[in-house]
């Protein structure tokens, strides 16, 4: 047996320690539904006791330049298992996904986790890192009082072309033979890849409710996933229990004058 | 041997096709440099003679619903390797890597290359994506002309915070520990990482040369990786070569009234 293979085995009974922002889903999202949905022992600087946003603070801070293995991270969400920390939403899930059968393992297929870290790349481009540019267009070091008429603007252009573009691509995929039986994304079985669609349908159906109920129409497919996603047992007791965060003042932010439909 | 084994080694003499948009360097020059520093066989739809924009547009058009394997692309750049197609450059990049020689492989050290992917998404995110929104704060589908006021805005923002903010960051990382020994990012050898961080301080200097100047005195490990990069014999080849597209109307652009210093 390798020393790689032996690393493997010795954190398999390790726990997973999530370092988020408290008080949003935010990005740490995507992690808490695969670790949820995974059924993994993990812990989550977001819940009470834990510190607050003392934990990310400190690993963000100025002062640490990481250990003799892993780099300093630049901001949450933040994996640490074992000896390992790791930053970057999709990287994190790329980590998680096939050690929490959420993925085929290299040894199933070993391409399969590149055909699903496409899917999630874009989905969080156009579906998570966009939209927050819909109420932060301008600087995201200033409110989104000082960006208003600019943000309607990125609005207005987000529910026209960018939202029916990406949505209507996530169609196309639940279409395609690649996708396999079943409502899921790929292979005919579900991944993270649809989790993370879950959450970004999620988020999209608060922040701008009249949008999303206009596209469900021509995107039975991703409503349809959404619905498979939500109706999963450890999925339905997660979003129902208090290590769910609320949506507020993250991502997927509702402002009245943001809803709109053109 | 396993049927994965068999399948990596059946690949390995395997050509590599990139399809990408020609005129550009735009996010395919991230693999071109991966491919030309690795020594790598490939084709590129960008070079003369190879069908212009038609490949590109064939794959993402509306009826190209992928194969049973592959689910459909959204975008360039996109990777052929066999009967494998992917998109996003880094998910295309962490394909890569190990292949070339440009990251550990998993036998090494299986926990280097999501070390590593941390580095280049965040790289990708902030000195690259931001860095295109800086032109096009408002949306992608309008000519820059269209959204000049808030272009400026956005980028004296950029200027002001972000730039500083990332490369600060890489420099901790060059002073961490686990850069090790050497101008280079990660374990004390070049790697894609690198290679990344050179293409997005190159695309940069073209873009802000009065800022990226003025970043010089308290970013040094950074612009000696820089240098250091450009150095390597291979990509110094392929620099001086008709293979590399000049800067025009991609990610970095050069606008006079956007080269600001505050």
């Amino acid at each position: 047996m390798s020393a790689a293979k032996r690393q493997k085995t010795s954190k398999d009974g390790v726990s997973y320690e999530l370092i988020y922002w408290p008080g949003i889903p935010g990005r740490g999202e995507h992690i808490r539904l695969a670790l949820e949905e995974g059924g993994a022992t993990y812990t989550d600087t977001a819940q009470p006791g834990q510190g607050g946003a003392d934990p990310v603070l400190s690993m963000i801070g100025e002062s640490n330049k990481g250990d003799d293995a892993n780099p300093p991270c630049l901001a949450p969400p933040m994996l640490r298992h074992g000896d390992l920390v790791i930053s970057q939403t999709p990287n994190i899930l790329m980590y998680l996904a096939p050690r929490l059968g959420l993925a085929p393992s290299a040894d199933e297929d070993e391409d399969a986790i590149y055909r699903l870290n496409a899917l999630v790349l874009t989905a969080l481009d156009g579906l998570s890192n966009e939209v927050h540019d819909c109420h932060h267009p301008i600087a995201v070091g200033l409110y989104y009082e000082d960006q208003k008429e600019e943000s309607l603007r990125r609005t207005r252009d987000y529910v026209a072309n960018r939202l029916p573009k990406f949505l209507g691509y996530f169609e196309k995929v639940l279409q395609g033979q690649a996708s396999g039986e079943g409502p899921w994304l790929y292979g005919g079985r579900l991944t993270y890849a649809d989790l993370v669609l879950f959450h970004c349908v999620d988020g999209l159906k608060f922040m701008f409710p009249k949008a999303m109920k206009l596209m469900e129409k021509e995107h039975k497919g991703v409503f349809a996933l959404y619905e498979a996603v939500k109706a999963r047992p450890k999925i339905q007791a997660y979003l129902a229990s208090d290590r769910r965060q609320p949506y507020s003042q993250g991502i997927y932010r509702h402002y009245d004058e943001l809803d709109i439909t053109e």
